[in-house]
């Protein structure tokens, strides 16, 4: 699989700057790869539908990026085959109120999918410890000093482990999680802000605080390094794709995803004997009233 | 405090069997310990409603027993002083399809208190280390090969690791946990189900079942040895209470809720200048409209 060489695990350092926003050679095979792209989406969508009656494992999609990286349009054409019966989409913004005053994790936990779903997280808890660390927002908050009292380093060293331990518990409970990270260059990110300015239809996707953050676009940069290593593993590994041509990040994460869900449990439950049995009297039942 | 000797903090081995279910000597002093209690009591209100005030941390007190041992009426009498605007008891029975097929810590997360708040769990996520440990109710369960591929033991060892990682967690997101289990004797839970069957307001508390789970007090015992042993830590103790008499196991409780009120962050908002002399404002205003 394609995407193999976008994986980290833990086992290799991540290096956002040395890997590639383009698709570079494949660029030749874009005809190709957009078709297996849809071989791929009728693949999960078969997949899905025994992964729902299946029950036993649950799946977490984490989409992480920078602004206009493509994490809505990844949603609607690569998840948007799927059957919403068994899928639901959680953009996770600023947060509010009532979530300032739990825990972290605790409105992630509220949306965690049952087994044998798919929740989908745009954005997710990695935004305590992205746009939480680039602007410092935990010097604000209402916690007891032995919290606050960490230097920022420790405060932020103390999430990554909580982080880990709370993927470990999901992965020992029958859930997966994969982790996205769109890695978008500057140049393509200056585009596509443009088209939004230019394209009334557009224009609602645009806020003029996207500019402040595209200033600290280095400094994102840094802390992703930072956060993909400290929290990359074998089971929760981060994906950091090329994504300044859509069409290839498309195919990269129905590669993932397809991948995944083959690795998944998705075995239609069979009956044991009695309840076949009983199947099979009430066929006898539904028979006998047309005659 | 006398509630320090009932105390496990990991650093003593806990053997149930060896610890009092009565209050002994302190029989002696029931009347100055009940006035104790009361004074107590009114310390916890006054001290809940700077905790609120304060907003800064969460606490959640974790009640487990065996049946009878006093949890409801614990809650009744101890807690029942409090303004209930920042309370909230939970209780955790059976679980129902919608929590099995999550996470079991699922159902807890979702009524994380926030900071400011406190939430009692009347029994709680160590039922899935109790409950169904004892019964092995795990191997029913739906999950990934992967899960249920491990030993009883080693499943049961991950749970107290994810146990001690959540409370952890917790505690560094500015959350207190006290645990509290109430350790009643065979023959005293002997005398409280008959009274249970010869009392007819007191026959909804019973059901056949207790029976049942009473042929396993032993097993039961075991298993809270492990449980405590386990999951025991300087940040989140347990206290292993005598539930024989209840005006004892109260005064006990009275007194851990008290300390630990006391030690968690309670003190009212101090207004920034700005806003105290926004205040000196307003009152002018409200002193003027009497003129």
């Amino acid at each position: 699989m394609k995407a193999e060489r976008f994986r980290f695990d833990g086992s290799e350092t991540c290096e956002i700057r040395k890997l590639p926003c383009g698709a570079g050679d494949e660029k030749e095979n874009k005809q190709a790869l957009a078709a297996r792209t849809a071989e791929n989406l009728e693949k999960m969508a078969a997949l899905q539908d025994g992964f729902y009656a299946d029950g036993r494992e649950g799946l977490i999609v984490v989409l992480q990026a920078l602004d206009a990286a493509g994490k809505d349009s990844m949603v609607k054409h690569v998840m948007g085959g799927l059957n919403p019966q068994g899928v639901s989409v959680h953009s996770f913004k600023q947060p509010n109120q009532e979530e300032l005053a739990h825990d972290f994790l605790w409105r992630v936990n509220r949306v965690l999918p049952a087994r044998g779903h798919i929740a989908i997280f745009n954005r997710s808890y990695y935004e305590d410890v992205l746009v939480v660390q680039v602007h410092d927002l935990q010097e604000g908050y209402r916690m007891a000093p032995r919290v606050l009292e960490d230097s920022r380093k420790e405060f932020f060293r103390k999430r990554y482990r909580q982080i880990r331990d709370y993927e470990e518990y999901l992965y020992e409970n029958s859930y997966r999680i994969v982790k996205i990270l769109l890695n978008v260059s500057k140049e393509k990110q200056r585009e596509r802000f443009l088209e939004r300015i230019e394209t009334p239809e557009k224009n609602w996707k645009f806020s003029p605080d996207d500019i402040r953050e595209r200033r600290l676009f280095d400094e994102y940069l840094d802390t992703f390094d930072e956060v993909v290593n400290a929290t990359a593993s074998r089971h929760s590994p981060w994906y950091v794709l090329p994504a300044d041509q859509k069409w290839y990040t498309r195919y990269l994460v129905s590669e993932i995803l397809t991948a995944e869900l083959e690795s998944c449990c998705h075995e239609y439950p069979k009956l044991p004997p009695a309840a076949r049995a009983n199947l099979a009297a009430c066929r006898r039942m539904l028979q006998e009233e047309e005659a």
